[in-house]
């Protein structure tokens, strides 16, 4: 595995030193690499020639208050796990921007619901830094987790819209045994607040169940969900749309949604989600 | 020539269609082709297989009370134009952006100045298109004219800080025999306000060939400049860096500097600019 710190090396290797043909993959993460970003990797090994993972904790996605400055690093625990899912180049640039960087990649719309509402440039900040990765490596598959499902829908669409060649690759939310979705930020919890926080994903598992069920109404299946969770603060308990994120009032048939919470424990924020589905 | 109409054709030529290691150029334009856009192509045509120009009047860098509606069509004319230039693609989409678009390119900075400052958004409208046009294509150079030399400089930073794949191409500012710069928007000028625009570029010159004789304080050339320009009203006069364009007091050696102008004549705007070097 090569290790590769300047953005104009990795250019350079993508770009004009790799054989012609040659599929290029990334996963692009902020480090502190837990199994759900092995999963992306191990997605990805077989579709591709050379396997890229980039680290690198963005600025631009963190906002005044946030928690850039803890956000846990581990360089070299994270090439380790590299190294591990047979990654090819591990870039890990102290700087990504260049003298002078000016632009930004914004999604309207999508991009003002859900985590968009309480964290106003956080997904401008995300558009704009995949936008220079996925430029950076000449990447032709990227992917993605679905514990980031709104991420996820902005960056298909910066995609289509920006006619960008790569296709993006969703993986499955990858959750502990107690059943709390993989977070760099679990780090932070507390036990009291580890076991308070296996209330979010049993709180949405009881919201897709009565789905399944048959309970259509929004309004029917929020409550139930609201009941089970145990979390100092809710930012926001959703059903939506799973490709617009529009509030969905009643689950129709072969119409694809979502249900999302973040909540607050302590100085530590998490989110959640699940597919819904009417069978 | 092949005729393109739908952005998912040209992007399936320019992809997966395309022979390996085959160079894409693109020369993107607004139609009304006049020797000035032949000049961009006439550039680009020895160093690439394949030669496309787009075709696209763009909502998204039109203002309000802008002339979208007005500005000059013929389409069979283009043709005709980029025939003769040995254009291997002429792609001229009725629609250019997918259902649900909803991202935008914006380069900071830059783009609060000169042009930017009296249309707001414009810049934001003419990244944007470029991005999508650069990915559709998948042009490996992109060929622009320096009469539009803050768009110029705008896209040479968007492609830098987002890293995409391709180069960009100056080509030099084209004339009429009369000295007034090539542009579309020309046509609505009426003979008296043709011969008055004539003073934009006389004023340029005398500003230019001041410093070149050792007047260095901006203030004196633009005084001198804005003394020859007859025009209805002048929107801008300035000398900036070339790069950041920032306003510049006093010319320094080996720094490139640019003087550029914005003036209207009855409904018609018009810009023109010239490089100013102090030897």
């Amino acid at each position: 595995m090569q290790t590769i710190r300047d953005p104009a090396e990795l250019e350079a290797l993508t770009s004009s030193e790799r054989a012609p043909g040659e599929t290029i993959g990334l996963v692009p993460t902020m480090g502190s690499l837990h199994p759900g970003h092995a999963s992306l990797m191990a997605l990805l090994r077989p579709r591709v020639d050379r396997l890229v993972v980039s680290v690198y904790v963005n600025p631009l996605q963190f906002g005044p208050g946030e928690d850039l400055e803890r956000y846990p690093r581990d360089l070299r625990g994270d090439a380790a796990l590299c190294r591990e899912q047979g990654v090819d180049v591990l870039f890990a640039p102290p700087d990504l921007y260049p003298d002078g960087f000016a632009t930004s990649v914004e999604v309207h719309g999508l991009t003002d619901v859900l985590c968009g509402a309480s964290r106003p440039g956080h997904f401008t900040g995300v558009a704009t830094v995949c936008a220079r990765l996925f430029g950076l490596t000449r990447c032709h598959l990227a992917a993605f987790g679905e514990k980031d499902f709104q991420q996820l829908v902005v960056l298909r669409r910066m995609v289509e819209d920006l006619a960008l060649p790569l296709q993006i690759v969703a993986a499955p939310l990858v959750r502990d045994a107690d059943g709390v979705a993989l977070s760099s930020r679990n780090k932070h919890l507390s036990p009291n607040e580890r076991r308070r926080a296996q209330s979010l994903h049993r709180a949405l598992s009881h919201l897709r169940d009565a789905a399944a069920a048959g309970t259509v109404q929004a309004d029917a299946l929020l409550d139930l969900a609201q009941q089970h969770i145990d979390a100092d603060r809710i930012d926001y308990l959703a059903l939506v749309d799973a490709h617009s994120l529009a509030p969905i009032t009643q689950l129709q048939r072969r119409q694809p949604a979502r249900a999302l919470v973040a909540a607050h424990y302590g100085q530590t924020r998490l989110i959640d989600n699940v597919a819904v589905e009417w069978i």
